[in-house]
């Protein structure tokens, strides 16, 4: 299990049938574009693939279908985290067996106000009942969707009980000082933000890379901009990049996300969206096109 | 499928092995005691219930095991309500097939500011898809747990749709307006308010009975609410039982219900807890018995 991943990530979307199903065909396709546009790797089932929709035996059969279709599994992290031991343990077994480089971990999320003993309990139970050397996980920290946080604490004590297992973070908390302590208090802590309007700042603290919804359409912008830290069109490159994901979340993430790619596809197959998720309606897509353009983007 | 059910129900906590697995015995032995003690019926799988800790598989077992323990399904409602929907249709297809008085579905709950016509849209699909007349649906709305809430607009759309099926609701909102509001906007809805505090209350409004974690510990003074809300008592005995519940939620209360029930039983199998929760320490757990003695309860 490769654990020096680095880079752009797209968490991958996950395209319907009309009847709901999953599609793989789409989903395959659209794996490889992200990978050819400069993607240096793909999460799947992070929370803009509507993972938490999907059943678990869904997210198993996509993995696989994956794997198959010859994708790099060294290229892959893997959501694998559910509200029930059990089943996190289910998954992240099936990912690390299977080969991929990471799993990415939520807490359990319907239970609120956990202690962080409680979260350091459940991270451990996981942890020993995948019992694999090949184990790779990075905690999941996104507060104001799952509602259970990942305070520093709780990193302090899993890196100190898992030093080899637990060996980053997705911060998708949106505030740059959280994500500046990380870089700053956790060194060889391998952080990505999840959002890349810090990326620059965040690359230039240490931070691996980005895990980010709006790679899904902008994968080459974002390539560009990790390719060119260093130089000196970053603060260029960063803006090109934050104005498209400013255009992005100007609506729903996920529904404006499918709009996108079935525009660049001419394909309204990508319009469907599982429940709770609804479409954008005419006058939010039309909303959405303009603000792209107003960005510069080309859908 | 019988729609009847009124009274108290508690929502049963689920005992766990020493290795976390779902301990049956004890919690068949449990079940009865309830139903003994005064329980006009039992929620298996609930908040209490430390439901969202337990695998699908584990859910169906259970209730299985329940069934063929001779206990009546018309005394059951069933949560079934998960971030999925296949997953939510199999647990309701299951329930309602085994003969279960109703079911209780949380919205889907890892997404956050999901509209009301994503909420109907997910509902709507559980009920297509289970598509048996028996189906019986209570809303569960708790939304300081589950961060995403039944509005009364959302109500509104799934009565008109589905007037046979969405019969009800239990509201563990802890906010008397919602309940007033629920009992007296919605005629013929059947409301359960989700905490006694209000029970009295609540009943005089039209309420059907009462869900609430509590009735674990304290069957026999909620029933004897029940039974006594229209005489001339009433006041008295909703005041013995509100005491008992401040007494209970002063420490956290899956652990602290559990903590009560090791002591009645002098058994400590039952203080086992699934990650993320945690049990009492010693303090906490003296602080919890010193408030019941205040309280005048005899765990």
């Amino acid at each position: 299990m490769s654990t020096l991943s680095s880079g752009v990530f797209a968490p991958v979307l996950t395209p319907f049938h009309a009847d709901l199903s999953v599609d793989s065909g789409r989903f395959l396709t659209l794996c490889r574009r992200l990978l050819d546009d400069g993607c240096h790797g793909l999460v799947l089932f992070g929370t803009t693939s509507e993972a938490n929709s999907l059943s678990l035996e869904e997210r198993e059969g996509l993995l696989e279908v994956f794997i198959e279709g010859g994708v790099d599994a060294g290229q892959l992290i893997v959501g694998t985290g559910l509200c029930a031991i059990p089943e996190t343990v289910r998954l992240t077994g099936h990912a690390v067996g299977l080969g991929c480089a990471g799993v990415l971990i939520l807490p359990p999320f319907f239970y609120k106000g956990i202690s962080d003993e409680g979260l350091f309990a459940a991270y451990a139970e996981v942890i020993e009942r995948v019992a694999d050397d090949a184990l790779r996980i990075y905690l999941y920290h996104i507060p104001k969707v799952s509602g259970v946080a990942i305070s520093a604490e709780l990193i302090t004590r899993l890196r100190e009980a898992y030093p080899k297992t637990v060996i980053g973070i997705k911060d998708s908390s949106g505030d740059w000082q959280n994500t500046r302590m990380l870089l700053e208090d956790f060194p060889g802590f391998r952080v990505f933000p999840g959002n890349e309007l810090i990326m620059l700042d965040a690359l230039r603290l240490g931070a691996v890379g980005c895990i980010t919804a709006t790679a899904n359409v902008n994968a080459a912008g974002l390539a560009n901009l990790y390719a060119g830290w260093r130089g000196e069109g970053a603060e260029g490159l960063q803006e090109t990049a934050s104005a498209v994901r400013r255009a992005v979340q100007s609506q729903a993430m996920v529904p404006a996300l499918k709009a996108i790619i079935a525009r660049r596809n001419k394909d309204d197959g990508w319009l469907t969206l599982r429940p709770p998720f609804v479409g954008l309606d005419e006058e939010r897509a039309g909303a959405l096109f303009a603000a792209l353009e107003g960005a510069g983007f080309t859908a």
